[in-house]
């Protein structure tokens, strides 16, 4: 089995449009130089220019993102196959990690990678980008006959048994918000055959992503004792 | 019960003197404004200097350090209070991070916090920093009364039953090494009831952290239910 997960609706995106042109993104682009259009939008470097963006509380967490993904990369699981990363962002574009791919695990080389992928889309390679929603890519992309959603809305849920049941299928496929705050958006949730709670208290993304993949990894061990 | 958990001989420090005056920490020193005595020292922009350091494939890991951390303090049990989490590193220095502490979730945040505290070292506050070495941290500063060390030298061991047995004890103790590579240091040894190995696979200290800490969590929460 290879649990398929989605970090959901990042805070992932080139600065928009809208924005370029305020001083933080130019004092950023000056200070890099580096275009405002292929600048990664980072509320640490960018907050003062936001409050105009739509959603802008949901937005521009790159750091968020790089934790999560570290948190998935790092464990067997992922070294050993069994695990794919999908980052959708909220501009519906997915990064699809490969196998046994490594991400830099500094946040500035992240940063720079991101920004290359974001601008280049490319098609192949170890990190790939394309235009997906989240139905086209559980649906289509990754075809999941089991999909989990983590959610504070969902119910409360007992991972280690959760994992027991997402290893007995065939393509199972849990989905992470990658975004700061708030909920999944409505298409998200149509997505989901269940949406689960794994704690008492909201958790960080990386959070999640650590203990769903730990758990899913002890599993997995189990069937192959 | 609350778990004191020591990321040990970790890669964070200041730039040492015998660098200061090499291009590549000059060029950072100068892009930032910062004086190079009160710089981070960071593999991923200080490398071609690094070299010439002593032991240098195990320093300058602040991002390692940052991921380790922010896995800790994600957590509920963190969050409830019953964790408390001490970065120890290569100089001897502790940065004792106080209960319910925010860190940075941005990288470059936290390594201006980090110069901040290396260089000013405050006698209290939410991160104290003083001197101490392992033996100092854990027999006197702790008060440990069970020791487990984390590394690939361990014996193989379930960590579900390694955290039922430390939430047994009263000031149970748990270190993970802070670097890139190699083992813990001899006198690091000397301080540990047990060595102990959780994976077949060597494990980034972000994802040890994240496992120990839930475990632990998990195992608090029985004890409690």
């Amino acid at each position: 089995v290879t649990l398929h997960l989605v970090l959901a609706e990042s805070a992932l995106e080139l600065v928009p449009q809208e924005i370029r042109n305020t001083p933080a993104v130019r004092s950023d682009s000056r200070r890099r130089g580096t275009d405002p259009s292929e600048i990664i939008l980072d509320r640490s470097l960018h907050h003062s220019s936001m409050p105009r963006l739509s959603h802008g509380e949901r937005r521009g967490r790159p750091d968020l993102v790089h934790e999560a993904v570290l948190s998935a990369t790092g464990t067997p699981l992922f070294m050993n196959g069994k695990l794919k990363v999908y980052v959708h962002t909220n501009q519906n574009l997915v990064l699809q990690i490969e196998e046994k791919t490594r991400i830099p695990k500094s946040y500035n080389r992240f940063r720079g990678l991101a920004e290359q992928l974001l601008t280049e889309r490319p098609k192949s390679g170890l990190v790939k980008v394309y235009d997906a929603d989240i139905t086209k890519l559980v649906k289509k992309v990754i075809g999941a006959d089991r999909v989990v959603g983590m959610s504070t809305q969902g119910a409360p849920t007992d991972l280690g048994e959760l994992s027991k049941e997402l290893t007995a299928t065939r393509r199972p496929c849990v989905l992470v918000g990658g975004f700061p705050r708030g909920h999944f958006d409505p298409a998200v949730l149509r997505m989901t055959d269940r949406l689960v709670r794994i704690s008492p208290m909201p958790l960080e993304a990386h959070v999640v992503v650590a203990r769903v993949v730990y758990e899913v990894e002890k599993a997995t061990n189990r069937i192959n004792d």
